[in-house]
């Protein structure tokens, strides 16, 4: 894609392909009203005020192709700020493909994917982490992805970053200077109030790379898997979990699963159920295939969820289990089930290093009992107080780069200060951490970058 | 569905389901606007004109759910003639939900299949011959039928038959007011005239009639079955009829397959191919199992293509195939193949009783010739003089019906005129007729038609 090639005008159909009561064929550029001009009967755009609807025929020369509204936006007041038309046509195949030929014919030429919220981004009315969003906004299945990225679409995450790159360019305005003044040796940057400016940064910057697992985990949904031994209740449990879940995400058309078995939605986020074969026994030692498989997938989740029954399992045996199983940078919750049968079973049996009290949740899963606090639990591991409106969280891997970047050209920053080195290459440092940071918002950006991004985005949008 | 609630305001996604850069909710009805106005942040929808669009934020309560642009047409300026509410918001399936359910919380009710187009029919804006085209318009897949739904949603059929039954009610007119003076035995009603106009309606509506066949098959494609002896290059002539035209077909979407192995595109017209598995010869006599497939399969046809090889088989064997072949109200075209083996083959040995020389088609389809006059021979037989835009086509089952009807009571009528019956029954008759007739463009409907109509339509149409 030619990020450059704004003189054309560009037109493609904006709703989903298929038979549907009405299709949305867009077009966008400085020919857009004369295109629709010229193949529309109704009144004339071009003298037409902006935002107003005109019903009217497209025809092709005699031929009558369809009855249609147009929705007329003239620039900059429309998505792209170039003169944006809308034609709102009957949902046919047929038709939708008649008028993106007639348009072509009048000099349109197809867009590309994402074309559109690139012109937006281009001609200034989003900046780049904002136009990301969008497509993370069509993609959304849940409430808190939509959360997210409705927020950086707002420009939350934007803002945040606009911020920290303004106190580092004050900042860098002050090295700059002094390297005006170079021989005079003078000091207009205080260093010790430099190196708290850098620390600061760098603390903002830390907790938006830390919100990334949070942001990545509830785009993608958090991975969560399920392991136990035979008869400990994984199913019962698994469809009491689902229960009442099945139904709201069935409603979601096109919730990827691939190879997870289960989607469950607490409180507006995603968790992916991931189920293992089961753990089995082999002379009173975990046999190694199971065990094996179950890390396999545990190593690629967020959560583990480690459910044991109290009648047979003892409590050295779910010690040495969780021993097995338990990875890095996963949380563990160890279910008691069957607690029913033996109501007095006590948590500090099982807890110890191994175990918090937190981790060590008491279920029946046959009498529903305690299922809720279960999921109450799931969602305080995954979430944490993450999720709250005041804090950005970075969603985008793309971004998480940037900042990682930016975060270690600061480090540099301080090396140097701490080791004194002339200002001149602090200075470079500094710029190069603002490059990083203008990478997210588009304020510095490349054509390959640009055409990655947009290339992930439907036709139309 | 019960049509007679029109106060309800109703709801439905108008474009397909599934991702797509935006995604079009309509609302329609008395509330729409003020439901509009409650969960719209932007300009009041109240008080701004008809035909404008408006940018803003969809929320509930304090969330944002969507940035939208709304679409406002006040009735009866509306495809509805009611207060209609287009809001475009991002294409996610979530976020298309969830405006869904503002909607219905918020005092509207999910539209049924047609919804749309029943109010528009009842509330006047079109007649149901033209609301039943809008379904047609949708679903039609290539030029042909998309241009008989054209005609008949602009209103080309319910004006011949509203042309047929003015002609009749004049008609009523005169022998109910010889019902009036009944007992002075006046006759208003020259029943030679009369007569001579029954006799000309009932020629219009035989040519409706007539028409039906094209245009169900123009609507649902040209059932056309190939049949011929093995290695009389069939496969060859079908690769060679379908080279180019594949791909113009499959860039229609949705095109019905079923059974039909493939689809060819002529002037606009969709021909169904159905190839048969080849007639085997068995001690000189075609096969009873080969003949007794090609059979049925030709039984559901419009056209027979009869392939064969002009070295391979004589006259006597051709003339034998097609007498076996042959069926009532099917058109046939002979094809002789392999032309280029034998150039001098005559027509004249193959045709006779069984098979004019219109019917000849020599081609070889090993050097593509003769193959573009075979398609326009194929198109012309099909088609005919049928498709010129004058006449009006009747490509509805239900509209055949109560054409057929319509002549049925005519006929009576003329009966009823022979013999002298008393003016009465020939005022009843005739009514009939209307009444028949009245059912095409709905002057005259129940709520189950109406209900059998409408449910063939998509959500939001």
């Amino acid at each position: 894609m030619n990020p450059t090639n704004l003189t054309d005008t560009i037109v493609a159909l904006s709703t989903p392909s298929g038979t549907g009561a009405i299709g949305v064929i867009r077009l966008s550029g400085g020919e857009a009203i004369a295109i629709a001009d010229r193949i529309f009967k109704g009144a004339k755009l071009e003298k037409a005020e902006t935002h107003t609807l005109h019903f009217g025929e497209i025809k092709d020369g005699e031929r009558i192709i369809d009855e249609v509204v147009i929705g007329l936006f003239k620039g900059p007041k429309s998505y792209t700020k170039e003169d944006v038309v809308e034609i709102s046509c009957h949902g046919s195949s047929y038709i939708i493909q008649q008028i993106i030929q007639i348009c072509l014919r009048e000099g349109a030429r197809l867009a590309q994917a994402g074309e559109f919220t690139m012109r937006a981004f281009l001609n200034g009315r989003m900046d780049l982490s904002q136009a990301e969003a969008v497509a993370d906004l069509i993609a959304s299945g849940s409430e808190s992805s939509h959360a997210i990225a409705m927020q950086q679409m707002r420009g939350g995450v934007s803002d945040e970053i606009k911020k920290l790159r303004q106190e580092l360019i004050d900042f860098a305005s002050l090295i700059e200077l002094e390297l005006d003044f170079g021989e005079e040796d003078v000091e207009f940057a205080d260093r010790t109030k430099l190196q708290e400016l850098v620390e600061k940064i760098q603390k903002l910057l830390k907790a938006l790379l830390d919100s990334f697992a949070l942001g990545n985990a509830i785009k993608n949904g958090i991975n969560t898997v399920i392991a136990g031994r035979p008869n400990a209740g994984k199913s019962t449990l698994l469809n009491r979990i689902l229960n009442e879940e099945r139904a709201i995400v069935s409603e979601i058309a096109g919730t990827t699963r691939d190879t997870i078995e289960e989607v469950l939605n607490i409180k507006g986020v995603t968790f992916r159920l991931i189920d293992t074969a089961g753990i089995r026994e082999a002379q009173d030692q975990i046999e190694a295939v199971g065990v094996e498989k179950a890390l396999e997938k545990i190593k690629q989740s967020a959560v583990l969820i480690y459910v044991f029954d109290v009648i047979q399992t003892q409590p050295e045996e779910v010690k040495a289990d969780l021993e097995r199983l338990n990875q890095d940078n996963i949380q563990v919750i160890a279910v008691a089930n069957k607690m029913d049968l033996n109501p007095y079973t006590k948590a500090e049996h099982y807890t110890g290093d191994h175990l918090s009290e937190d981790q060590f949740i008491p279920v029946s899963a046959l009498n529903n009992m305690n299922i809720e606090f279960l999921k109450d639990r799931l969602y305080d591991l995954a979430i944490g107080q993450g999720l709250n409106e005041e804090s950005a969280i970075v969603s985008s891997a793309r971004h998480y780069e940037a900042l990682r970047k930016a975060h270690e050209s600061l480090d540099d920053v301080l090396k140097g200060l701490n080791d004194n080195i002339p200002s001149d290459f602090v200075a470079m440092d500094i710029r190069r951490a603002l490059a990083f940071l203008g990478e997210i918002t588009g304020e510095i950006s490349t054509e390959d970058l640009l055409g990655n991004i947009f290339s992930r985005f439907c036709i139309g949008k």
